[in-house]
């Protein structure tokens, strides 16, 4: 869905810190930093880190666009007369030694009589207690909070099948994000195989310790029996991010994207570049929020009846006419993309009904860029933090799981997503709404909150609620 | 091996806070503590909660000898005169609530920045790194400090086989003090099967996330097989603490009883009580240290050759003789209990050895109170932290994983083992070392790094360490 070539503007994913050591005198640092400039690299935070009356060291931090640009721009500051690079930090992997998530305590061992409570002897009611009434496990252990972050590293990020290993950084990355965002402790299953059934054998032979298990990062259309079979034979909730995440905040996206315009779901011309899992699910989504007319394409153009290469779920929209993209943009008033960098053209988005809708979500590099179609778009959204409208599935996920596991919920159910869905659209107030603004910031704290009251609603007028 | 019976001792395990109201007049706390102490409870924190001129409200922390006993003293002091129970908190209970341990952040996501290189698109270089090169797993991930602790539930302390879910407050608790003692984060991976072949291959399929596996109440004799196997399958350090924690921690405390008593480990003739995993691995773990006269009982009696009933692991240490524990006991040094409580009397005690040793380990009521045979043995342990000379995992599984960890070690050898035994015994100075003072406390802070440096000299010594 995404690729993680290089964009055009320095960013933090490609930061360096190089500490420098110059001799004490005017200029020596601006020569340093307008070398820095010249190259294009975006300078943070300048620290001062020793001086003497000879010399002075400094820390200075400095987004980049490539690992490539990077190297030129350490290249370059080696180069400059009297200035000595001490030591240069990519700031991504010095965070990252060491794995970014720990497991604590949550009450604290002091002497014997803390031990005899929180393990042996005490230790022994509390079992009796949940072997005597199953149900406690809720009350009594970490279950209540507990999400399984469940990958076979099949389809990590845009790079493709790294294997579970390397997919490693992403799952503790979402366990971050959990914790921070939505106050769920979640832990990484990284799995040696990449067999549905195995798959599905494994998790649920791990469920006891686990409240819900979040899906990542897991190949297409090998997610969807996976999910659905565990959904069908666990009785906690199981929700595959890459899917519905994506697909509940962009209807979020969209429903508020569609009033700046005035215009209706059900009438409007929706083209869905991208038939993996995000597409499939933001398709059936929109489907349930009323959507009438979607086209979706894969790389291959627009899914057609008459094409035998689709599987069933891409059969699923299949449409009368074939095509190419182009085509299929052709007078549709909203273009959503989950597929790859660049595929979109300005043409193509000029040929769109009057008042546009762009979603380009491909990450980090969109469908197409959006200074190129400024003029030509009612409402441009990305993936990406560096432009208005950003769709980001940290918007959904963490506060997903804090209602379904606050109100035990046994399962997701579409109406906890759309409803998640209204919740971050109505986060937006009438008099804010505007074409740059039709989605709240991941850092806005009322989403989370937000989220996890509509799913609890949701889930108890589903009867999926056990609490 | 244990059994959860109540000692007779009031101890935390059984610990409540109770709530009073009581007119504010002298001689009302005095009514209350005296009600409790006749009825044998032992208080410890007296909070004064609010005080008017009318009324005082206190909690009072009481330790009990057993649920019976707790109900007793509650009944008894609901009924005093003008005193007003509140409330009733069983602290053990209280401290359950919610589950024992989390799962945090170790860098802190404050911005967009800090997202951009702890997740998207930032940790995509990280993914690729690992995927380029396997190793840089254990830099850049949780691997390198994680184990999992396994469990099927089969074997819940003494209770039996209470089910995954009933043994997650152990695991819980056992993540605690990995953490606790040997800076070792710890997660719970409690499986919903009790298949030998089914643990392994979940166990194998998991393994990606963990640098090492700390098995659990997992019942005999399939704990040897799925040990063994996964010890030959994976290759990260596998270490069934029911074996061989217990097996190095006692070897460690028989060494120095053997000082005290002035006896060599290969003259003297030793009982072990209890066949289980405990036991066999002792055994084991004994003869590498060079004892030369073992003598095992299981339920029945002596194994020996002609009994038809043993499995591979018991027929292992199968001896001439029959007969029962009373007839092994006879003219033996050493007598080391992993079995119930109160199998021994005090009549075999005094059928030892001149000078006898008995480690009595059963948990929490040992194979025979102590004070029963203060003057009949020369050395005694107990699993108990209120008697001297405690027999403790604990002091064993922290250490032994830091080490494995810090080297990197691909599995655990037997002479990791008897190092780690040898370090514990030798934290106890001679000049210290006396009938009551055998063992270095659980809250000594120099044993996990002892241990842990033991470990890592022996595991360079096999070759076995790849760090």
């Amino acid at each position: 869905m995404t690729d993680l070539t290089p964009s055009l503007t320095p960013n933090s994913s490609y930061s360096l810190t190089i500490r420098f050591q110059f001799p004490n005198r005017p200029g020596m640092l601006a020569n340093v930093t307008k070398t820095i400039s010249t190259l294009g690299g975006s300078m943070g935070q300048i620290d001062l880190i020793e001086q003497t009356r000879q010399v002075s060291v400094r820390d200075i931090t400095v987004d980049c666009v490539s690992t490539e640009h990077a190297e030129t721009i350490v290249a370059a500051v080696k180069a400059l007369p009297e200035t000595k690079v001490i030591n240069v930090y990519d700031r991504t992997f010095t965070i990252h030694r060491g794995g970014k998530i720990t497991v604590n305590s949550r009450i604290p061992l002091r002497g014997q009589a803390d031990l005899a409570m929180a393990y042996t002897p005490g230790v022994g009611r509390v079992c009796s207690a949940i072997a005597d009434n199953p149900e406690e496990v809720y009350n009594l252990t970490i279950k209540q909070n507990m999400v399984a972050i469940v990958t076979d590293g099949s389809a990590v990020l845009g790079l493709g099948n790294l294997g579970p290993e390397a997919a490693m950084p992403v799952m503790e990355g979402k366990a971050m994000l959990f914790k921070e965002f939505g106050g769920v402790d979640a832990f990484p299953i990284c799995l040696a195989t990449q067999d549905t059934d195995e798959i599905v054998e494994t998790v649920k032979r791990i469920s006891p310790v686990f409240g819900g298990v979040n899906l990542e990062d897991i190949a297409a259309p090998r997610c969807f029996e996976i999910e659905a079979r565990l959904q069908r034979e666990l009785n906690i909730p199981i929700f595959h991010d890459d899917q519905h995440g994506t697909a509940i905040v962009s209807l979020a996206a969209l429903l508020n994207a569609l009033k700046v315009v005035k215009k209706q779901m059900a009438e409007v011309r929706i083209v869905i570049n991208g038939a993996g899992a995000a597409g499939v699910a933001i398709a059936r989504l929109l489907r349930k929020a009323d959507a009438q007319h979607i086209c979706m394409c894969d790389s291959k153009g627009i899914l057609s009846r008459d094409r035998a290469d689709l599987n069933d779920q891409k059969r699923e929209f299949a449409v009368e006419q074939g095509g190419n993209l182009a085509d299929a943009m052709k007078d549709s008033d909203v273009f959503l993309g989950v597929s790859a960098p660049g595929v979109v053209s300005p043409e193509m988005v000029r040929s769109m009904a009057k008042d546009p809708i762009v979603f380009a979500m491909a990450n980090p590099i969109p469908e197409i860029q959006p200074e190129l179609i400024t003029q030509d778009v009612a409402v441009m959204a990305t993936g990406r933090s560096d432009y208005p409208n950003q769709i980001n599935n940290v918007l959904a996920f963490p506060g997903l799981f804090r209602g379904a596991l606050d109100c035990r919920a046994q399962t997701f159910t579409t109406s906890m997503y759309l409803e998640a869905a209204h919740a971050i659209a109505e986060l937006v107030k009438p008099s804010d709404l505007n074409a740059e603004y039709i989605i709240p910031s991941v850092f806005d704290d009322r989403v989370a909150t937000a989220v996890a009251a509509a799913v609890q609603r949701a889930a108890r007028q589903d009867g999926v609620a056990r609490n």
